[in-house]
Formats: C-alpha cells, structure tokens, sequence
C-alpha cells in the first residue's frame, strides 16, 4: 500500500521544510533562555525578535502587537479571560458557530456573571446581520467572531462586523487560525482589535501561535510570573516553535498564490460530489479555497472516515480539535442542518502539497467506501 | 576563542540527544492531531500515550494523574487559579521565596478576594516552621511551597511540609521544576496532591510541562475549548515536544546517579570562592547538587555577569525567567540578606556536561574579572 494521503490540513498540517530549518537550529547545538543576560539569551532573544517581525508582516501588524503563546487555544483563552478580567461583568457576544476554543471560555464567563449573546448564521454559515445587530443593540463590550470556519470554510465579512462592533464600544476579535496563508489577513485594514493565529495550521510546529492586540486594549494576563511578552503571557518562550511559527509565516504570505491554486482541486472534487448526491455545506457563500464538508444521506460521518483511513485517506468527520466527542457538529446545527444529515458530515481540507492525481485517487475511495457502507456492490469509478 | 561554557541550566538546559531524537520523528514526515480519528491522529495519540507513561514513571504518579501543559510557568498558574476558581475565596499561603510564576497568580487572586499569606523563610531559605504553623493555622484552603529554589538550590522537606497542610485540610502544591532529574522527586511519596514540572530544566524541549494531580481535586481549565487533556488543558498537544519531554524524564531517571557527580564540581567551585570571600547562599541547608549563588562584597553582579560573559562563560545574576528587570533578588530578600550584597549576587548552576577543566578555567575566568571589576590588577589563577 503506497503512503497514505493527508487531507486533513484543517486540523493540523506537515512542517514546512522551512519551518523545520529554523527550528532544528535551537534543538541541536544552540538554545537559550531568551530571558538570560549572556550570550545564549542574546541570541534567542533576536530569534524571537525576527520571528515577532515575520508575523507581523504576514499580518500587517506592528512586532509590539503580538503576544505569542502556545497556540490559538491559548490566544482565544487569553484574549476572551483577560480582557473580561478587567471589566465588570456585562455582555459577551460570539458567533453561533465559534470553535470551542471560544465558545467554551465564553460560557465559563457566563459561569461567572457575563451574559453570553450568541449570535445566530445564516444556513450558508454566515453571521446573520439582523441578528448581529440585535446583538450589538445590547452593548456588548466584546464581540468575537472567527474569520473562516474550521468545518466548513465559510468566511464572514470581517472588516463590516468590526466597523459595526467598533460602533457599538465593543473590542472586536477575530479567530483568524483557519484564514492565516490560505486568504489576505490584515490586521491593521481590518479593523479589527484582536485577532488569534496558529503556527501548526500553516505549515508551522505545534506549540506556538499569538494574540495580535491593539496596546490600548487592556488585559490580564492568563499566565502570570516572569514577565514575559510585555507581561501578557509568562513562562520561557518556546523558542524552537516561535522561530519556525515565523519562517511558516514568511512562507506563508510567499505562497498565497499557491495555496489559491488548491481551489481547482477543490473544485474538481465538489463536482464529483454533487455528482454522487452530496451535499456540500456552506456552498453558497465565500469560503476557504482548500475545504470542502459534506455529506452523503445515510452514511454516517465517523464510518466513512473510518473506511477512508483504512483505504489510505486521512479525512476529519467533525472539527478534529474536538474529535473525541462524536457528537454533530455544532457548526451545521447553528446552520440549521437537520441532526441525522449532520452525523453524516466529512470534512476534507487541502493544501498546497496535495495534487489531481491523490484526489483522483481520493475519489475512487470514496466512490468504493461509498458503495460498500450503503450495501451495494463497490464499483472502482 | 573557544565555545562559549554553559553554567546556566537552573535558566534552561541544552537538548539532550535522546529528547531531540524523540523530538525529530515529529518534524519530519510524520506530523499529526492527537484528536484526529484517522492514522495520523492515532500515531500522534500513542506517542503522546508513551511520553504520559515516562514522566508519570520519573516521578511515581499515575498516567491519568498527568496534565501536560506549555510549561511549568502554565502548570503553576493552572493550579493556583484552577483551584480557585472552584473555590470561594479563601486564604492561599505560599512561602516568600517561590517563583514568580507562582507567586505573581497568587497577587492576581489576591486581588480577587483571596487572603495571600506569605509564609516566612530562615537565614538559609528554608521554610520557617513557626510561621508555617501560624499560616496552616489560618485555615488556608491551598498551600504552595517550591521543592528546590531556583536561585539557591536550597531544598524544602516537602513531605512533612505537605503532611502538615493536609492535616490542616489544605490542598498541598508544590513547584518541583528545579528538583526534577536532579534529586529523587516522587509525588506518591511525597504526599503532595499537586507537582508542577518542567521539560526545558532537564535536558528536554521548551514547550512541554506538566501539571501532576490528584484526580479527587476539582480544577477549572485555565485553557477551555477543544477538551483535551481530561477537560483540564485544551489545545492541539505539542506532540513533538512531549514527546521529547516523556524521553527527557526517562534518561533523567536514568541518569540521576551521573548527575549527583555533579556535587564534586561544585564543591571545588565553592571552596575556590570561600578563598576569596565570597558569600554563598543558603550553605547551611541542603540543596541541589549543582546549583551555587553567591556574591563577592562589592562587585555588582550584573557586571560580573557581563564580564564574564565577555570571557567566555554563560552564569545569571537572578534568576533568569526576571532578568530583564534587574532588581535585588526577592529570594535574598526573603532570606533577609541586605539589598546591597543581594545586588552582587551571581548564579552558577552546573550540569552533567560540565567538566573540571571548565570549572577550573571559569575560576581563572572570575580571578581575572574580580581583579578588574576591583580595579585591581588582573592575575590569572
């Protein structure tokens, strides 16, 4: 059996050659604490420094803007905890269809006195405007809303929300993890006055990502001691991955062209799909050039993954970060999708290394795994 | 000149070869979302799985006991405010000397309505038994207090110190990062409901850390969203890092016997600085094998520092994770050593690479810069 096919690149992707080489420089000979005084401080201090600089290119972002953390869980955590942490308790509004990483510190501000405004999408995924401003009418003091949706791609008009919010006295932040590399982020013309990436979805390591934030904007820090990151996020920085967070992110901004390309795989396999009666979510609205999330009536979502791994294709049945509890997708229910069509749900996500010849492939898989998981004789296509 | 020697590990570590090792097969073809269902994700879970095993094994705790966080700066601040958070405020006590990672959360929730009280420590930086009594006589509901400072490597008899808070009904911390690897460190044992740990300090990456807890503690997640780590640390592991981390504890085991050696060059780095005068502190109590802070009347640490550094060798004048605000170390302090002296104080903190000939070379190096820094004239040793 050849070497199996990732298409998976939502969840997490490989390490860009790049990447690797500017993180194998600290985990061989050199490394430091960049806190430290002497000459191995030194030089990881200017590694992070160039790296800070590199996402703030990609971002169009000034370097004193970011604060880097473990990843985009941690920015999330950070921005919604330590921004609530210095007001009164009052109104927090997000999108009906934010990863957990959101959605989840956003209930435990419920928990603590917020009241928790979830504003309702469309059935293509997009931020319902009337209701969005109902929402703001209730002066939120933070509106959080993600750039393009990890399950289905779909992106929201992100300059319009912020202007809107920016209006209403909120602090506006964007979940920008599954946009960085694969459509233009700009932080400064978007208005925006926070904003979350990841390193691990771009091509980066795991274990790095930021928070871009406005200086005005005052927050506690979720993690507290040395004083790291202009006091927003102690604990020594994780050189190695912040280094290679940086390199994938001048990658990145180098490669968009590239990445736009996927789209004609994409394309080239929703076609395919329609063609076997799927449906395909959020397909109305813009989206993301590399995801495609479907399903096909009747087989379940965790099945067909099941039989596709088996077959050598590395597909998602839900958001993977969130995997390990089958349930349906949250996503598609705010979408309004019915719960058995949603149980059915696979998510495919591309990138710049997949090629015509592995979703060919693809295909054929599908169209076998499809025929045996619905009884009937399987048909190489 | 020759390369430059590393007497900095209580700062950080280099990488061993085992953890990069461990670490590699992660940065190259193979990459993966622990959560995701399909053959990547399931690689990424077993390594992560074998990397729980190795820590819990260092350090005599269950594998489910094990909550891998960023870091130990993260662990720490995951217990303190964790617990809390699940508390109604109450009194915390920690002793005056521990890390700022975790002593700055106890300030944040003393702002927060929690009585913060700092237990006193004796000349040589051990807990002061009177006051820790008179603290655990104030009912406090946690009681955090370092296994091995960092600054002195002066050592806490944490079992009768944990036996002590939960006789009082406390819930006992305590930050073992610089204990780890470098003397036996066994949370079963010990009787601790809670151990912070760090992978950097051991010859493992940055990037990997772990809270170690008592599963009868009810902890709210600093990190919410995606659920991994039982609920208690969302976020995509860091899965080359721990699994560099998991390899680091295991030679760490392996070689606690080489790093007891360590004690030969330290002792002969002590008796040369007794010679010329030097202060060293926290001599009277036990302490790790490898750490020596000490000070030289009248010689700015900061500059002998910088000095040395010039001459070759890499050494801290406070602990590292603060150096970038050089204040008189709050461990001195604490300790009750005037601000002056406390200002000239110097790490040295030895590891199992280190030679004699470095030592003997770095005692030339410090003759040389103590005469200059005197305005005296230089003489090799």
């Amino acid at each position: 059996m050849s070497a199996p096919v990732y298409l998976d690149h939502n969840a997490t992707t490989p390490l860009a050659p790049e990447a690797r080489e500017a993180m194998l420089r600290w985990l061989g000979e050199d490394f430091g604490n960049a806190a430290s005084a002497h000459s191995f401080g030194r030089r990881a201090r200017a590694a992070i420094d160039l790296a800070r600089q590199q996402v703030a290119e990609a971002v169009n972002a000034h370097p004193t803007e970011i604060v880097f953390t473990s990843g985009a869980t941690e920015a999330n955590n950070l921005i919604l905890k330590g921004f609530a942490a210095t007001q009164t308790p009052s109104v927090l509004a997000i999108s009906g269809i934010e990863h957990p990483s959101v959605s989840e510190p956003a209930r435990q501000l419920a928990r603590a006195g917020w009241k928790l405004r979830t504003v309702a999408v469309d059935r293509e995924g997009r931020v319902d405007p009337d209701d969005y401003a109902r929402a703001l009418s209730e002066s939120p003091r933070l509106v959080s809303v993600m750039s393009a949706n990890n399950e289905t791609g779909v992106l929201q008009d992100i300059p319009a929300l912020a202007a809107q919010a920016r209006s209403a006295g909120a602090l506006f932040h964007t979940d920008a993890v599954q946009a960085l590399g694969r459509i233009e982020v700009d932080f400064r013309a978007s208005g925006v006055g926070a904003m979350s990436l990841s390193s691990h979805k771009i091509g980066g390591p795991l274990g790095a990502g930021a928070l871009i934030v406005d200086k005005r904007v005052e927050l506690a820090p979720l993690l507290a001691g040395g004083g790291q990151e202009r006091g927003l996020r102690s604990g020594t920085e994780n050189l190695a991955a912040i280094a290679g967070f940086g390199m994938a992110c001048a990658r990145a901004v180098r490669d968009r062209g590239r990445f736009a390309q996927v789209a004609n795989l994409r394309d080239r396999l929703e076609q395919e799909l329609r063609a076997r009666g799927a449906v395909v979510f959020g397909e109305g609205a813009p989206r993301l050039p590399n995801t495609v999330f479907f399903a096909v009536k009747g087989v379940a979502g965790e099945a067909l993954v099941s039989r596709l791994d088996r077959e050598g294709f590395a597909v998602a049945s839900g958001s993977a970060c969130a995997s390990a509890a089958p349930e349906a997708s949250a996503t598609l229910l705010a979408m309004g999708v019915e719960t058995g069509l949603a149980h059915c749900a696979v998510r495919v996500s591309l990138g710049t290394d997949n090629t015509f010849d592995e979703v060919a492939r693809f295909l054929q898989a599908l169209a076998r795994s499809l025929g045996e998981l619905k009884g009937l004789v399987a048909q190489a296509a």
